[in-house]
Parts: C-alpha cells; sequence; structure tokens
C-alpha cells in the first residue's frame, strides 16, 4: 500500500479534525501518501481529493468541524455512485479508504468493501448509536457542551422557580440525553428507549417542588414522542405543577467547537489504528475502543443494528434524582 | 442611615450576583445593615427578607443566576402591592432599598420613590435597552455566551456549507443580535430596529455562496418580524440560494453562566456606587456606566424611554460581513 | 448497614464533589443516612462530622473542589490517629465507610479496613497512577483543562514563533503530561518514565525549526529529571535552535474547575457502585472503571504498587509529532 | 491613498486577529489594496508583505494570537532599520500603516510619522498602560482568562484551607492584577503603585483566617517588588498565620485564547477608526476608545508617558475583600 484516503461523511463533530490528523500523520509516518477526500462521498464521486501533508494537519487538533467537509450524497446510496466513487478512487492511485462516519457512512464504507475496495471505518456520531465501539468520536465533547448549556440554563431556572425542558440531539437514540440528564443533574430524562405517561411526568414536576427544589430540569431526545413542544403546551395547561414550565432546544451548538481532551485522544487512537488495519490487510473492519482498547469489528456486525442503550445508566439517572 | 435593602427583580443574567456581593459588601464596609430581599417585589410583599453579611456573599461573584431569587409580581404593579411592600420596608427598618432590574424592575422602584422612599436602581438586562447607562449589566457575558454558541455553528456550518439563522433574545430591542452578529463574524443581523425585505435577505444567502464563503450566519433578534421560523420556512422554498438553511434558537442558555471579568467588575462598581448615593441622600436615581464612569441619571428619566439602538453600529457589521 | 459516612483525602480536583453527591444519594436511595466527614482523616480523627441530606448535595454535580474539603493527616499514619479515627466512626454510629482519594488516601483506607473496618475506596488522582482502574476521577477534567492551556500557549508560540516548555503536576507519573502532549499537539513529552538526553531534546527543537514548524511544544511532567526550569537554563545557551525558549508552569489550575461530562458520569458511577458494595459486604475494595464497567479490587493490590504506563501512548505521542 | 499595510508588533493577544480582519475589510470595502505585513517591524524590514483579501482573514476572529506573527526588531530602533522599513513601505507601494501594538510599537509607528510616513496607531497590550486610550485590545479577554484561573485556584484554596498567591503578567503597570483581584474576589492585590509592609500582608492573611474565610487569595502583579516567589519564602517561615501558603504564576496562558465578545468588538471598532483615519488624512495619530466613542490621539501624547493607574479601583478592591 502506496497510497491511501481519507474523508469526513455525514453529520460533523468536534473529533473529525483530530482524527483526520492522526490519519495523516500516521500515514505519512508509515511512508504512505495521505489523499484528503473532500465533502465525504459527494466529493468522492466528484474527484475532489488531494494530498497532504503533516503541515495541513497543523493545529487543527484543537479546530471544530472538520477541514475535509462532509456532505450527504444520495447518490452514492445507487450502485451508479459507487461506480463513480470508485473510479475517483482508482484515478487518484488510491488504495485503501479510511471513512469517518456513523451508521450511514459506516454502511457505505460496506458497500465500497463489498465492491472489493480496501476500507476502514472509523465511528464517529454524537449519538453514540454504532455497535462495535464503547464510544464514538464527538460523544464525549457533546456532553461538554451540553453540560455546559444545561448548568447554565439551571442557574436560570434555580433564580425563578422554574421547570425547563431541555431538547438534546438523538433521533434516534437517547443516549445523548440520557447522559446529559445525569451529569446535567436533571430530574427526568426522555428518550425514546423508555415508556413513560403524561402523568409521570406531570408527578416528577410536582414532586420536585413539593420536595423543595428550586427548579426541575427534564431532559428530552430529539426522538421521543410526542415531543418536547407537544409536551410543554400540555404542561403549560398544569397550573397546580408548582413550577411554570420554560423549554430551550439546544439545537446545532450541540455538533461545534473544538473537542475536549477525551476525544482528542480517542479520535487519535481511532485514526493511528484505522491506518494500522490498511497496512495489515485487516480492511472491511471498523476501528472501535472496546474494553478500554483498539479492537476490529467487521463493517457488517458494526452497521448491522443499532446498538442498545445501557439499562444501567437509566437506572443511575433515576437514582440520582432524589 | 442604617439599614438597607437589596433584591433582584425581572429577568436574571449573570452579573446579578456580583453586584449583590458588592451592595452586601460595600454596606458592611460603611457599617451599614443589608437586608437581602428573597424573589424581587414579590417576596418584598411577602416579607421575605434576611439580613446577609460578608460570608453569605463569600464565592459568589462567580456563580450565575441570583442567590436573592427573582420573580414577576403583578401584584406590585398596584397600589395595594406597593403599600404592602413599603410596609415590609418599614416593619423590617429598612431606609434605602437598592434595586437591580431592567426597565420594568426600575420602574417598580420609580413608584416606590414617588411614594417618598429612598431607593436606587442598578440597570441589570442582556437587552442593554436601559436608558442613562452604556451598557447594563449582563450585556457582556451574554454576549460571551452568544459569540461562543456562534462561533460553535459556524464549525457546523462551514463543514457542510450552510447558511443558519441563530435567534438571540431581545423581544423590543436589536442590541444583543447586533452586536453577537458583529463579533460572531454574521453575514447579516435581522433586528426590529432595521427595516429589510425578504429578497435582501435571500440576496445576501446567495451572495455569501457565490463570493465564495463556505457558509452564510444570520442572526435574528428575537423582536424581528416577522421571526426566525417564518423566514426559515420561505428561505426553504427556494433552492436557488446556493446554501441549504438551518436554524437554531439560543433560548434560555444567553441568561446563565457564571459572569466574566467585564460584567463582576461593572457589578461591582456599580453595586458600590448604589450603597454610597443612598448614603448620600442621592435616591430617586440609577447608578449608570456612562462614558467610563459611574453617572447618576433620575430613574424617571432612565425609565422614560427604551434606549436607542447606535446606527454605527449596524453600518459596522454591514461593513464586515463583506 | 444503616449509616454509612464518606471523606475526601489528598490533592483535590473536578471529580470531587459529583462523587460525595452521588454516595449521598445512592446511601438515601438505599434509605441509609449518610455522614459526611470534613477534611480527610483529621476531620475523622477530630470528628468533624455531619448528617447529610439529598438537598446538600443540590447543585454541587458542577462546582469544583470539595464540600467536605480534604487535608493531610501525618497523624493518621500512626496506630494511634487510626485508633481514634475508630473511635470516632463508632461515636457516630458510622458502620461503612467511602474514601474518595489517591495512593495515599486509599492506603490509609486499608489501615482502617486492617482494623476489620468496612471501608470501600474510589480512585481519585489527576496522575491517573492508582493501580485497578483504567482511570481515576479527576483525570479527565484535569486533561481538559490542561489542553485548554496548551491551546493557549500554542497561540502564543506560533505568533513569536517560539518554543515553549510546558509543566504539568505528576510528581511520580507522567501520564498527565504524555496524554496532554499528544491532545495539545506537543512535539516532545518529558516524563519520568522516560530517558532522554539533551542533545535529543535540543534536535527536537531545530527540526521542529527546520521542517518549517511556526513553533515547538514541549510537555514536562513535574516528576522529570532534571526538571524544566534546568532544561530552560540550558536551552536558553544554545542559539543555534531556531526558536527561542520560554516557560509556563500551570501550576494549581490543574486542580480546579467544574467537572467535565466524562468525569460527572465517572464519579456517580463510582459513588453509587461504591455504597452498593458495602451494602453488598464487600468491603476492604476499590472500586474501579475497568474495561468500561464497574469492577472491584481489593485495597491491597491497587495500593501495592503504582499503576505502569502505557507504551503505546508514548509511541503515539512520538508519531503524532511529525 | 490606494494601498495601506497593516502589521502587529510587540507581544500577542486575543484581540489582533480580529483587528487584523477588521482594517483589511474596511479598507476594501473602502477600495483600498491591504498589504499584511509579516512579524511586525521586522518582516516589514525584510519586506515580508503580501495582499491580503477578504476570505483571508475570513474566521480568523475567534483565533488566537496573529496570523501575521508578531516579533521584536532590535534593528527598529536605529534609523538605518527605520529607513529600510521605508524603502519597503515604497517598494510595495503602501502609503498608509497600521500598527497594532503597546508602547514600544507606538513608539516605532511614531518614529515613521517623524520620518514622514501616515501611520496610525492602535493600543493592543494586555498591561492596559497606553495612554489616550480607556482600554487596549487584550485587556478583557486577558482579564476573562485569568479570572477564571484565579475561580479555578479558589476551589483548591477553599478545598484545603490555604493561601494563595498568584502571579499576573504586568512588569511597570498593576492594571491587570489589580482588576483581576476584584473580579477574582482576592482578599489582596500587591502592585508596583502601591507600597505594602510584609508585616500588612502577613496581617491580611492572619485576619482572613480569623474572620472564617476559607481561603486566602492574593494576586500579585509581575512587577510588584520583591516579587512573588520572594514573598512566598517569607510567609512560609511564619506558622502562624493560619493557611499553609502555595503559588502560581499564571505565565503565558495569560496571552492565548480567542477573544471575547468585548475585545472583537473593541478591536473591530479600532481597525475600522484606523482606515478612516488613514483615509481622512488624520495619521500621526492613535485611534483610543475614550468615555465610550472613538477619538484620536497624537501618537505622541500616546506614547509619551504611561499610563496612570486609577486610584478608586485600588480602592474597590480593598473594600471588596471585607
Amino acid at each position: 500500500m502506496r497510497r491511501i484516503g481519507v474523508l469526513t461523511s455525514g453529520g460533523d463533530n468536534p473529533g473529525l479534525n483530530p482524527c483526520i490528523r492522526a490519519v495523516v500523520r500516521m500515514g505519512l509516518y508509515k511512508d504512505l501518501y495521505v489523499m484528503g477526500v473532500r465533502r465525504g462521498y459527494a466529493g468522492l464521486i466528484d474527484g475532489e481529493i488531494e494530498q497532504m501533508d503533516a503541515r495541513d494537519v497543523g493545529g487543527i487538533i484543537g479546530a471544530g468541524g472538520t477541514i475535509l467537509g462532509t456532505a450527504r450524497s444520495p447518490e452514492f446510496y445507487e450502485k451508479r455512485g459507487q461506480q463513480k466513487a470508485l473510479r475517483s478512487l482508482n484515478r487518484f492511485g488510491i488504495e485503501g479508504l479510511v471513512v469517518i462516519g456513523g451508521n450511514g457512512s459506516l454502511t457505505g464504507a460496506l458497500a465500497l468493501k463489498n465492491h472489493g475496495f480496501p476500507v476502514v471505518g472509523i465511528p464517529s456520531t454524537i449519538d453514540n448509536d454504532v455497535n462495535g465501539t464503547d464510544i464514538a468520536i464527538g460523544v464525549d465533547t457533546a456532553l461538554d457542551t451540553i453540560a455546559d448549556a444545561v448548568d447554565k440554563i439551571k442557574d436560570t431556572a434555580t433564580s425563578h422557580n422554574r421547570a425547563f425542558l431541555i431538547e438534546t440531539m438523538g433521533r434516534n437514540s437517547g443516549y445523548l440525553a440520557l447522559v446529559s440528564g445525569i451529569v446535567g443533574g436533571a430530574e427526568l430524562v426522555l428518550i425514546p428507549e423508555q415508556e413513560i405517561t403524561f402523568e409521570e411526568i406531570a408527578e416528577t414536576i410536582e414532586d420536585a417542588y413539593i420536595r423543595g427544589k428550586t427548579h426541575c430540569l427534564i431532559v428530552v431526545a430529539e426522538g421521543w414522542k410526542p415531543g418536547m413542544m407537544a409536551l410543554a403546551e400540555r404542561l403549560r395547561e398544569r397550573e397546580d405543577l408548582g413550577f411554570s414550565v420554560r423549554v430551550t432546544r439546544l439545537g446545532y451548538v450541540q455538533r461545534g467547537g473544538k473537542a475536549g481532551a477525551f476525544d482528542r485522544l480517542l479520535a487519535t487512537r481511532m485514526g493511528a489504528a484505522a491506518v494500522q488495519a490498511l497496512i495489515d490487510g485487516d480492511d472491511g473492519q471498523m476501528v472501535g475502543w472496546v474494553e478500554n482498547k483498539i479492537m476490529l469489528t467487521p463493517l457488517e456486525e458494526a452497521v448491522e443494528f443499532q446498538k442498545k442503550l445501557d439499562d444501567d445508566l437509566y437506572e443511575l439517572a433515576r437514582v440520582m434524582s432524589i
């Protein structure tokens, strides 16, 4: 192997740049040429590809977003798009590809692998719903950002004696909301994975009021039904809960900012390991962080199903909210 | 004067605790007893009042929110409520009151003054719309919080090549949005004080795309009509702008967090000056920071009209967005 | 078991308060009384012990330091001191004790265990040198703090084209310096566990200059010999290195601040697990986070020797500095 | 005027990049060519000069340091160096120059002016010791950084019941230490401008202990004699003060980081005003922020003497430390 490529795909997060940097530097250290593919699979199809050297990734370990850009590429879902992508890879002499992204992006990587192209995936999504790794790149920094926002809202909630609904990202997965709830000291967490009635929610608020709490924070995953706004509307009809209710949807700030130390280290380890896997011929795999060490999992298994939420965490959130 | 009171009223912000601390410590330094009134005018009416000493405010200079709590009090708008408040002040032997709050709260202070009670106001609102001061307590820290959020969203916007609408607080005033736009490097700012057509907005986005910008950020004040969500809907119908559009409403995070150095210093100066004004018999005034020094303005003037936005700032935002 | 105690001992760090909170809330959830011991073993000897309820730990998950205080207690190293401590425990009816601290503090816990008292330890030290856990409480937040400082110094180093020596804590362990070096993007890391000659250091600086880097950052562990200041002196005699040299000793800022999300979650898990261990009769153990789950290790083993540094990390630092 | 230049000189700070950005964009807006001079006067002498466009300064409003680099240039202090600098300016067709820097750099600007070259200065130094402006670029962000560090050290100080000496920058000026002391809630501030005996310092510590404070923080300016380390040594001989003593020298972190909102706005205003001044023929001036508006001061006056410290601030620090 003499020339590898790297791309970032899907939603961005703060761990992408540290990971790109690690792929580039490990590649160079192993005497490979490293080609950066811009705008994910879309750029791969269009041949937006450039050689990268050590200085190109200088200083980016502390920069949010992705210097390679990212995009969603409907074209790549079709066989025709994949053919174009393979043609680009061949045209630029790329013999192995590192794909950094979430479930959708890794499914794309699997498609390339199934065409016989050597590819290694790195799990990167703040939702932490990729199988085959205990934690994905971006999760830890997103949790820090959310915890900071929850802390800020707690200031206001306490000053005014209010209940707050705070919506985090997570369309299919409650991980982000659940851990945010624990580390933000929330009274309740609402996630797709757990059933709860309106009455139970209302009682939690009333109960917090009665027990003398100065606020009541409820963290709501984006994917929880019927959704934060619908809940807020119903709660506002109830004037007997003690606290009046306000809402904040954290939105896209959750994806931004520079990576924290944990994500920088994780991204660096994964990036280096992905290059090593390509060199070793361990392609068709995803690099994961499992039980405190790097572990490879076949891409098929990684994307086969969504990672299950740890039940203990939900219980922990409940215990800590007393 | 032997005994003074202090209360925080209206929306909270990070400068309140440093200001309470300054009132308490300056009061004690001047051999006064200082009484903390809980929950603004509501607590004043209800007699939720306690003596405070130097240790009670230890460590709060770096704590968000207000240790005294705050509330809105419809009762206090009526003469009956004001009579109850005066009765509480007399009952606790309070001879002068420091009111920390925005336009509404300072109007309340004026009511007490018109009943003959010695009161001094301190402007505190992230909207920076109080007359008689160049800047109110809380503005600077809110701007830091918003700038940080805009920086984060810029990471995502750049990675995905998107346009973002970001809504800040400011129901009647565009100050927060305008300055956030300048310091966040936004391409456009939408505020109640400035007319703009939909076409002009659309052109700004298209223009940013054509000039090769990697994103287009538009900061929208809460009070701008027809509002961020309505704008987003119309923009999404336009597929010819180059960038696709996303929205984030920053919400209550803007009020939280610990005060930055500027707000701590401003709040400390204003708190100390307010106590001095009570001692000097300069009551019925609001303490302002005008032309880099403390200046007193009669409460009547301070609340008479809303502070006008500086035209130069809007021009500066425009120039810097090229 | 009806009544348990909790104390923090040794150097403080941001994870202590979240951990105290978790012990208290898990204890209450399990219908135990929880007694807070102030100032570590010193306060235990002196009987500075008070009952804690859920509200006492409200809001502390985001507060730096330890609300229980901490201290070093030479008296407790003597049998006489330990007898006094046991007497205090009996006097307050405490039947099990959670000790949160580093190697020294856990050795103290072992002493109590050897007297037959049920005790469970929780590893807490920014040095990450406690055996029996992959990571101790406080490490992750300290790394974030250091990474942020290194980022800031990098701004200055790049602006002036300088080499910087940055000293982190770590008297016996290079973990903090090593990982800081990786996540801060340092050109070199100097730690007690690795030999290096002065010439190799000088060459690294010169090499960075020649390769066109705009700065050269070297992270130095406090325990590295002959020490950062001695190195700086020698480097200043060398005017042929391309970069002039500056130093910053990060000092006590590394211990402060509020815990990040990772430490809050880890501390919460460990605190809850420690209470469960006491209830289950699993005393004489230390709660560790091993391979992504809670694991108990006998205190004897935990304190028997200092945790070894992962060789792969040093190699990773070297590869990434190209 | 068709072509202007801009350089940053002296110590760096977070406001430099926002200021460079403002000069470039205002210049372009006024249909000027803007040339960036690298490495201050050294680069001016060497002709390290390049044209800049709007995209070159895209995204730098939130980046620490200076993209132009900075340096100290002994050669420029000599007439020969200044002649070379003028020759470079002519060679590149630069008709007006914006110099961003502190007292030394502005004295350099004055030299160019005295050679008849149109130059406008912008005060930039975290020491805030430049005459002709209420506040210089970089001061506010440095204060935020220091306040954050002091907050962190306070966590540790309180947990251990200790006294801490914290050294800030400020070789000739106590402004940074003084305001840091106020906003960090320090018990005492030691600055070159104020005399104090060792006994008074020792009493302050003892007094804080006796009054029940949980810590004693003393902020020391770098330029205070006999210096923090000498003081610490003497204090350690005194075991009767209640608190044991620790030290932290904040060092170069004070210069780094991204600019806060205040500095971004100030730098933007000053940068735009400097370009306007060149266009208007108001050269030989320094742009200042005086009484809440832009004001020009002749460079001679600006550098004639060092700005005096506001006595009220020292008094405020004392009152607030009770």
